[in-house]
């Protein structure tokens, strides 16, 4: 009998973070394909133009006018699927037709000026901004709802409807699905194992190297032991960190770098604007920091640098350092830059599987130059 | 403040299957799309191509020459993503990277020997066929795995490479994500309610309307109350049945009509061959009927129709009847022929988002005429 090899003979691996498994089948990367090929995005996109809603100067659905801005520009979704004001349901429901009442905010934000640039061909000082507003936006809108979900949808194949380089910040009075995913996980790994799954997990990847993607003093990539998509990557700090607002200066200038340098390399795969959702999971509804105060946190940790907020989240004064703040980059394409990966039938039905291993994936990233395949064109 | 109305205010509704939540926010229809319109897929295919290696007649990658099959034909897929003899990648792991043995079958199962033909546009005595495959195939491989998942995926958009019609049957060792979460909630709300979860949700559905699509005497198709895509159905049984092979020959026959008539209406809708994933849930890993004699089971079911298998699954001898046999349909598309419903970074991250209501979803597919608009035209 054969010994086994990950790359040959089907296996399932566990997700720690969502709690269930994913069937990896690396063989598959061998089978031909005759199926859809989208054809890739176009690639002419006018750095401006007036009737594009995102750019700077340009009237919005609601008829408003957008500012000139040169960096970063917020403003309320004119569609929004969350309003802060919707009606309760009511409560007095059977088991089978449950509903439950859902209010928020959706805001969308613009990372830049141009139509025609996306993060890994913007400036680090100007990811740094972006970044300084996720922060800025989660102490704001954090404290009024207890989930606050930033993401970003680039690449119409990843639904995105409009090619201005931006994303979403979706703010909600409940905690979704994948959220309370995550915090039951991340709870219960630490009641069972004494350390912060995710600071656990990066130590042991930063070591072991095999899937790591890009690494710097402070933050960490790798291509996840449980990846479902193909390129899937989970980025780290390497300190234990709840929320985007706790990161230091160097810090932010520190990711601002590193996600530059794992999108470069995303581009370069296939030589196409990477397509992929992304977004952040961290630790919500944090009151003053005398929660991790109290812990006596060997995380290096600095709980002063937690944010304050008024005291009414439900979260409050519980102890919430089993979280570890992180951003997944959930990216569709498989084998070139028109033929992706679909999670259909027997993902959908019964379980996520994948065609090539992790291990496989982080090296084919790894290898790649971090000098944009458009500058060295250029 | 306004009183609640489905159709204008967001809110969420538990998926009792799942154990999850969908956001539900139909005001959103109402905005203008301007993102990725897919082409719709392709009308000229040639009743018989001898370069598919679905055809009758045709040589698959293996070198293996298909038969003249006249009716259903079926095969090992050439590129599995489970095989019967991987070898255990060996238990002793950290609790971060773990990972199981997974061993299975995956089979391709042709439904016609025409490639320009769909299950709505076959007779019924046609698809009685593929039905009865389906029961025997479920004995068959459920005698060796613990989990048998018969599952279509139609469309190029659903990740189908072949326009031949077909389905596949993935059997494994485990019991899958899906397949675990569907048999805790179902033996759960048996618990705590006395009555077979689907088995009540039919019968409360029957006696609505609200959300019933089409039903015959043994049948009946809803969009459910926690539908995420936006024409989900889900496709019951009235009596309580574990599995296919329980299904009695007017069963069956009447399973073939309303197939028929659900598929008909979903290519009307937008006047294309409406793409989907669909597949079967059932009770699985039964042994000798004596696990629902013992029940005196008021549901009208029929323990000697089950059929015996070697005492071997590990659900053997426990009570099974808190499952109902049922088939889903996840369909992508919309607003037309070629806007689908993208379920990318709020969904992936947060949670699942639809965009008019499960009961605005039956209402339009209910309208729908029951003559197939090709046929019309013809
Ligand atoms: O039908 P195929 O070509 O084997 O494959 C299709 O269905 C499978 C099962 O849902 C998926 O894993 C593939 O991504 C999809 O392309
Ligand atoms: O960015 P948009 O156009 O608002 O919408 C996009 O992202 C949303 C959030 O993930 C999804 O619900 C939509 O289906 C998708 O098209």
């Amino acid at each position: 009998k054969p010994t086994f090899d990950p790359k040959e003979h089907q296996h399932l691996r566990y997700n720690p973070l969502r709690d269930s498994w994913v069937l990896v089948s690396a063989h598959r990367m061998k089978r031909p394909w005759k199926g859809q090929v989208e054809k890739p995005p176009e690639d002419n996109i006018p750095r401006h133009d007036p009737n594009n809603p995102l750019c700077p100067g340009s009237v919005r659905a609601n008829g408003e006018l957008n500012p000139e801005y040169d960096s970063t520009f917020m403003f309320d979704n004119d569609f929004p699927a969350l309003q802060p004001d919707a009606p309760d349901p009511g409560s007095d429901h059977h088991p089978l037709f449950q509903s439950k009442a859902a209010r928020g905010v959706c805001k969308v934000m613009c990372f830049h000026p141009w139509s025609d640039i996306t993060l890994p061909l913007m400036q680090p000082a100007e990811i740094r901004k972006v970044i300084d507003k996720w922060a800025d936006l989660t102490v704001e809108l954090g404290a009024t709802y207890a989930w606050v979900q930033i993401f970003e949808n680039k690449g119409a194949m990843m639904g995105c409807s409009n090619p201005h380089p931006h994303c979403q910040v979706w703010a909600s009075n409940f905690l979704p699905n994948e959220a309370s995913l995550a915090e039951r996980c991340q709870r219960d790994f630490l009641q069972k194992h004494g350390e912060p799954m995710l600071v656990q997990y990066a130590r042991m990847e930063a070591q072991a190297q095999e899937r790591v993607v890009v690494e710097n003093e402070h933050w960490l990539v790798v291509v996840p032991y449980w990846a479902t998509w193909p390129f899937q990557t989970l980025l780290l700090p390497r300190r234990h960190v709840l929320r985007l607002p706790d990161l230091t200066t160097q810090e932010r200038d520190s990711l601002a770098s590193i996600m530059k340098r794992l999108l470069t390399k995303y581009d370069n795969l296939f030589e196409v604007s990477f397509p992929y959702s992304m977004g952040w999971h961290a630790c919500q509804a944090l009151g003053h920091c005398t929660i991790i105060q109290d812990l006596h946190c060997k995380y290096r940790c600095q709980p002063n640098m937690l944010l304050p907020r008024a005291p009414t989240g439900s979260h409050l004064n519980k102890n919430m350092s089993h979280w570890q703040l992180h951003a997944h980059y959930y990216p569709p394409l498989l084998r070139s830059a028109n033929i992706r990966k679909f999670m259909v039938g027997y993902e959908m039905l019964a379980n996520e599987q994948r065609d090539l291993t992790p291990e496989q994936a982080a090296e084919q990233l790894r290898k790649l130059s971090e000098e944009h395949y458009k500058v060295k064109k250029a």
